[in-house]
C-alpha cells in the first residue's frame, strides 16, 4: 500500500425534505451573504429553488441568484458569477444542483480571492484559497458533493478541464434521494455510469496488497450492478435512490481510493468526447470505459477476472482466465446497454472521422499518460477505434 | 435507508516515518501549547515519543508530558490531565498511543472547558467544547483515531462508560502501520476482533434496503478475515498490517453505518467483563460476540446467512437457511480461535458465578436495551452462560 493524505471534512446531511435546513448549515459555517447557483428550469419548477431561498431567509441570510449552469459547465459563467461574489460581497456559496453545478460553484469559489483568471487554476497554477462552498444535490453522478475536484469546460476551443484541491471540499452536503426520483431515466443511468467509472479508475492499479481498498470498490460497484435497474425499472423507488446516492459519494471522495495508485484515462478520453459533442459525461464513459478495458487488460489479466468474478458474479476459469476476464468487460457493456446507455460512437452520435480531433485535443503529443497502463496517442486512437466498434 | 448525517472531519496521515510531521500538523490545526498524552513504556522505548517531541520543538510548540494512561483507561489520570492543562493552559492534545490513550485524551479534552466534573458527561450530559485533540496512532483496533467516541472507567466499582459527539473527532491522526509491527500477537489479535466487533455491530439491523452498508461492511469483515493471519503468522508484514489499520478506521468511523439502527449490546456486555477483570476488550469481545450470535440469530436467520455466506464464504444451504448461519458462526469463532483468542470464560478468566454481578453492572434494571434485538437482563444473563459454554 502507498503512503496517503485523505481528508473529507464535509457534513453530509442525508434524507428526505432536508433541503429545508440549507440555512441552518450555511449559518454554522459561518456564511453571511449567499449566492444560490443552479442550473435549469427544473430546480425553480419542482419547488427545491423556493425551499431553499426559504430556508436562508428563516436564517436571516441575504441570497443572490445565478442560474444557468449547463452540462459540461462553461467558463463565461464563472466570470459572471466571480463578478456578482465580488461586487455583492458574497462569501458563501450554495450550489442546487448536480455535478456540473456543484463544479461551477466550485471554480467560482477559488476565481473571487484569486487575482488574475481563475482559469490559471485549472492550467496547473495551485489553488491557494477558496470560499465556502455547500451543495444540495440532485443527482447522483459526479460524486462533487464529496469530492475536491471541479471540472470546467472553456467555451473558446470547447476545451475541457479539471482541477482539485481540499479547499474545494463542500462545507456541508444535503444529500436528499427524493429529489432525484424527477430525473429521466437516461438522466438517472448516466449518473450511474459515473460513478461506477469513479470506482473503476480506482480499482486497476499496478499497487500491490490493497484488499481494503479492492474490497471497499466491490463493494461499490456491487450496490450499482444490484440499484440501478431497479431505479430505471422504479424511478420512484426511494431506497434504491438512496442507496446509489451514498455509493455515488463513497466512489468519489477517495476513500475507496486512498493508497493506490490511480488511472484517470476513461475520463481523459471521455472528456474529449464530451467537450466537441456536448454529450452527457456518462454516456460518453459508457462508451469509452468498455473500450479502454479491451485495450489494457492484458496488462494485469487476473485483476480483471477478479473484477468478473467479485463484481458481476463470473464463473472464474482457471483453464483459461483469459476468457474470464473478457466475459467481465462483456457483462459491464450488457449491463451499460441493459440500463439504456449507448455503448459505441454511433449510439452516442459521435464520429470515426473526428478520431484525430479528439486524440489531438487530448493533448499528450509525443508523451504518454496514465497509471495502470500509460497510453501514447496511437493507443489513445485505437481506444476511439475500438469504442467506433463496440457490439453486444 | 433511514436518514442521518455524517460529519468526518479528520485529516488522515498515512504512511512509514510519518510520526516525525506530528508537529506540522499541530500547527496547521492551530495548537500552540501541546500536552503530548501516551501510555507506558513502550512509546518511550521505541523512540516514538522522541520522534514526536523532537518534530514539535521544530515546530517550536512548547509541551507537556502526561503518560501512564493503561488499558480500560481510568477516571483519575483524566483529572490529572485537566488539571494539568488548565494549569499551563494547554490548547492541543495529541495522543500518542492506541484506543486507550487517545479515549483518555478526549476525556481531557472535554473536561478542561466543563465547568464541573467531567463524569458527567460519561453519564449523558450533552458535550458543548472541546479543545482539539488529534493522535499517532500504534495499533489498530479501537478506531478511536477517526471516531468522535471515548469510553473511560471509573475506578471507584470499575464502572466503564461511552459517551460521544463529533467534537471529539480528532483534527488529524498520523497511522504508520510499521509502528504495530512490534506489538505482540495476541494484542494485535485482539484489535483485530475489535475491528470486526465495530462491522458486527452495525451490521446486524433491522433497517431494510441498505445494500450500500450492508456491501461496505461485508469489505471490512473479508479483509479483516484474509488480512489477520497474516500478520499472526508475519509480524512483520508491513502490506497486512497496512490493510487492517486502514479498516480499522473504515470500521469505526461510521461510514458503513450510517443510515441504519444499530446494536451495540455486545460491546455493551463485553465491557462489563473487562470492567470487572480488567481484561482486554477485544479478548472480551471474542468470547462475548459470538455468544450474543447465537442468542439472537433466529431473530433474522436470512441476514446470518447472508453474514456466513458473503464473510466467510460458507455454502447456502437453501433446505436449511438456519445451518447456513450456524455455521457462519461457528467459523467466526473458529477464525477468533485461530488468531489466538479465548472464546470462553475460562479461556478470558471469566467466572459463571460473577454473572449476576455482570449483570447487575450492565444496568438495564426491569428495561430493555438493544438495536436489533432487544435485551432484558434474562437475556443478558444467557448470552454470558452461552460465553460460559462456548467450545469449538
Amino acid at each position: 500500500m502507498n503512503d496517503f493524505n485523505f481528508y473529507s471534512p464535509t457534513e453530509f446531511v442525508f434524507g428526505k425534505g432536508r433541503a429545508a435546513e440549507a440555512g441552518c448549515f450555511v449559518k454554522k459555517y459561518g456564511g453571511t451573504k449567499v449566492l444560490v447557483h443552479f442550473g435549469g428550469a427544473s430546480a425553480v419548477k419542482s419547488g427545491l429553488m423556493d425551499t431553499v431561498k426559504k430556508s436562508l431567509d428563516e436564517a436571516g441570510l441575504p441570497h443572490f441568484e445565478l442560474g444557468g449552469v449547463r452540462p459540461n459547465p462553461r467558463d463565461t459563467l464563472v466570470y459572471e458569477g466571480i463578478d456578482l461574489c465580488r461586487k455583492e460581497g458574497i462569501d458563501f456559496i450554495l450550489a442546487v444542483g448536480g455535478g456540473s453545478v456543484i463544479d461551477s460553484a466550485k471554480a467560482i469559489a477559488i476565481g473571487v480571492p484569486y487575482d488574475g483568471d481563475f482559469w490559471d487554476m485549472y492550467s496547473g497554477t495551485p489553488i491557494k484559497a477558496a470560499l465556502p462552498v455547500a451543495t444540495v444535490l440532485t443527482i447522483a453522478a459526479a460524486g462533487s458533493e464529496g469530492s475536491g475536484d471541479s471540472v470546467i469546460t472553456r467555451e473558446e476551443g470547447m476545451l475541457k478541464r479539471g482541477t482539485g484541491s481540499d479547499l474545494m471540499r463542500p462545507r456541508f452536503s444535503i444529500m436528499d434521494p427524493a429529489l432525484t426520483q424527477t430525473l429521466p431515466p437516461y438522466q438517472t443511468a448516466c449518473g450511474a455510469t459515473d460513478i461506477m467509472a469513479h470506482v473503476f479508475e480506482r480499482y486497476f492499479t499496478n499497487t500491490r496488497e490493497v484488499e481494503i481498498t479492492d474490497r471497499l470498490c466491490e463493494a461499490v460497484l456491487m450496490t450499482m450492478v444490484k440499484e440501478t435497474p431497479r431505479v430505471i425499472a422504479d424511478p420512484d423507488n426511494y431506497d434504491a435512490r438512496a442507496n446509489i446516492m451514498w455509493a455515488g459519494m463513497v466512489a468519489h471522495n477517495n476513500i475507496v481510493g486512498v493508497g493506490r495508485e490511480q488511472d484517470w484515462n476513461s475520463h481523459g478520453l471521455e472528456h474529449e468526447l464530451s467537450g466537441l459533442y456536448d454529450c452527457a459525461h456518462g454516456a460518453g464513459l459508457a462508451v469509452i470505459m468498455p473500450a479502454w478495458m479491451e485495450f489494457v487488460y492484458k496488462h494485469d489479466v487476473m485483476r480483471f477476472a477478479q473484477m468478473a468474478t467479485r463484481v458481476f458474479g463470473v464463473k472464474m476459469d482457471f483453464a483459461d482466465p483469459e476468457a474470464t476476464a473478457l466475459e467481465g468487460i462483456r457483462r459491464f457493456r450488457q449491463f451499460l446497454h441493459s440500463i439504456g446507455m449507448p455503448i459505441n460512437f454511433e449510439e452516442l452520435g459521435a464520429r470515426e472521422e473526428d478520431i484525430p480531433v479528439l486524440v489531438e485535443k487530448f493533448g499528450i503529443g509525443d508523451g504518454e499518460t496514465g497509471g495502470f497502463v500509460h497510453l501514447k496517442a496511437a493507443d489513445a486512437a485505437e481506444i476511439y477505434r475500438i469504442a467506433v466498434r463496440a457490439k453486444l
